[in-house]
């Protein structure tokens, strides 16, 4: 299940559009980066000079208050300049198309594009078009890189011994990227045991997650697990979609609640990428105890973004 | 009526989220630390080192641009790379509570935050869960303590004899953060007479205003003040709320007008915290007039802001 | 038809508010200004510090993210200090008015204005009321006169030779300020010949196009042209206005297309100022072809912005 490519000197490429393609060694090469731009953040003065002059877009075609803030930090403490663009329904309608967007960005002499979009593929649309640097942050339920390689830094700080490792991601898998990114990059790290816990209408389609274990008991799923990743599921997704339980129901029996974590290891962990719905998919208080890295999942999020902009930043540098 | 404690090393601690917990001592430090950086604002280069690699969030859950962007200006102008968070309305109830929000702030390791809320006790809420600096930009009815400091440095810089001053604040005190915070401030500084000027539907409950006097006539309420503030009416609360009169009797019983101004003293100065309802709460004429100092208010508005950000900063660098 | 002013220092005055009033010797002074400022964006580290320590706000009470990211990008390469401004629609309701803003703006020291307002004549009304630089990005049916400049500025590299030149633009005149932007500044220049082709309907007042002719036919509009600028038309103005044909009858009798461009010069260029309504007023591989300068147009557009804010900053310095 390892894709490790054996190339010597690892970089990430142009762009960074989903986690597929990257090798273990380029994964490696991202959190390795991470690991001390964590302590940027840490000091009085959050600012090294990595980026100046370098110009960012932010061009968010859904909302997303944390990731954006996350890449704007990110960027900001890198020394970039960077401008935020949020288009709203009502803008996409009247506004021009991502082509003509694309080559506007391009003509402007951006340096990069951090891109989310409803649309899965959206991102790539772009890379293909522009010489700038694109990052994926989040494309319909395609991948979100980002979030996926936060995640793998927060579990392997916890634990770094990925093939004897299992872990399971509960909730709506079949609309999530987050799970699709933890999902390639666990995959390629060698994970032991990945198991995606559902009810079965929010499954995946098969073949989606190849080498995946698909569950829909809970104790089958958590069952001595080293990390549980709770997804959030969209509130109107509840009791309305067919097969969907209500919020009593899919707490009870998908729930990531102390009751549940009962059949994980005792010194399991727990994500959740945020924002959470407290009493539907996480319980609150385990989301605030002990066993839960979600902060932590957050400060590495600005990190390994610092990371990502500064690796695609070398490779810029040197055309 | 002095709050005045007596420590020798003033400091506004962590947060600044009111007035009423300040010394006059504390107060006096903030105001003190403004008057040279209205220097900087005056400079062909606008621009000091204080603050550069500090990252400060503006969480703004209610529209404020004349607020949200004097706050932007006194950061940039102090260095500091600064994030704006616009909350509206639909994304509250879809996003994350508060403490989840502060989790994240703190998890991406910001040194301030400003905040603007309608909840009265928002800022303290965050104050409470977060190690960053909470700087209380309005909350609710309750305080809106750097509008009340810069309230009284222009009050200071026409008139610093506070012992023998009397001040009128005129209109909808019952729902104003700015006549509470003004109050506080004023009080704490040991003013002459304080007088609330109201149509009693929106005189303010009993106790709120210990020391201050309520009085529902103009004529009494402006007598021979050295200060009269107008407040801002919400428009929808005119002739509509139980007891309020309509536009032309609200603004002849209760306008700041040359008509009205004629109680008050020759050389009473007129404020207003903006924006203005002209031909409601202040007459337009007068608001442009000589006695006028609401452009003042906004140019100290900055400079305050500058010297609680310097302030609580210098205290976050000594950590 | 030149109105070069014959002045030996050319400056931009205090504010940039149309093209009307500049001189040939102005105009070639931002054109000149932009052609180094063009390379800036051109280098790994695009940034100089031309502008540090300034503040600018970026004012639009329309959206135009093209607008606003081309300005926003020009001031951060030139290392200012900038605040956006978004006011929607709601707001200005409730919100001051513009007066007030104004002063609001000149209370905290705001070095420029860069304004968009749906109202001919506001960014003069700002001029009037406050010393800052005030610049226009659009006010109206009146004036756009950065979009003149970085038009003139696209030709000129294409053909400097404006007194043997026939410049056609095509589309709804009557309500662009594009047109009367380019119209003033190609006028300035010497053009040789200005066509303004549209449907009757969406012709010129009479006057308001001195020494331009108004032609409503296709065919005569674009003979022997040697540049051709479309304009983008309302799409809620095609079919519904009095007199303007509904989509297919518009492309094919007005629209800049492969088979109306061959009645222009062979080597004509195709302009678009966007964003661009593909099939209506413009083919889209017209837009996308070598003929189309559409691209070099928004490169331009920042390197224009960069060369007005400086000229404007130098000036500014100076007092």
């Amino acid at each position: 299940m390892i894709r490790d490519s054996s190339s010597s000197t690892p970089s990430l490429g142009k762009d960074l559009l989903g986690l597929e393609p990257l090798s273990a060694d380029q994964i490696r090469l991202v959190l390795d980066t991470a690991e001390p731009f964590k302590e940027v953040s840490e000091r009085a003065i959050k600012k090294v000079p990595t980026l100046r002059g370098k110009t960012i877009v932010n061009l968010f075609y859904e909302a997303s208050t944390r990731t954006r803030i996350a890449f704007e930090f990110a960027e900001k403490r890198l020394s970039a300049d960077t401008v935020n663009i949020a288009v709203a329904g009502s803008s996409v309608e009247k506004g021009e198309n991502l082509v003509d967007t694309a080559r506007n960005l391009e003509a402007m002499r951006i340096d990069m594009v951090v891109i989310r979009h409803p649309a899965s593929g959206a991102a790539a649309f772009l890379a293909d078009r522009i010489p700038s640097n694109v990052i994926n942050a989040g494309d319909g339920w395609h991948e979100h890189p980002t979030q996926g390689l936060l995640d793998l830094l927060t579990i392997r700080q916890h634990n770094s011994d990925f093939k004897n490792m299992t872990v399971a991601i509960v909730g709506d898998i079949q609309h999530s990227r987050v799970a699709m990114s933890a999902s390639e990059a666990l995959q390629t790290m060698g994970i032991g045991e990945l198991r995606l816990v559902s009810p079965p209408a929010l499954a995946p389609d098969s073949g989606r997650f190849p080498g995946a274990r698909i569950v829909d008991n809970i104790a089958d799923g958590l069952k001595d697990a080293d990390v549980v990743m709770a997804l959030r599921i969209q509130r109107e997704r509840i009791g309305n979609l067919d097969g969907v339980p209500g919020i009593d129901e899919y707490f009870a029996n998908y729930g990531v609640s102390h009751e549940n974590m009962k059949f994980a290891k005792p010194d399991a962990i727990v994500m959740h990428p945020g924002p959470m719905n407290r009493g539907i998919e996480i319980e609150g208080s385990l989301a605030d105890g002990p066993s839960s890295v979600i902060t932590k999942q957050v400060t590495n999020g600005v990190a390994v973004r610092m990371a990502v902009l500064d690796r695609i930043g070398r490779i810029m540098s040197s055309r």
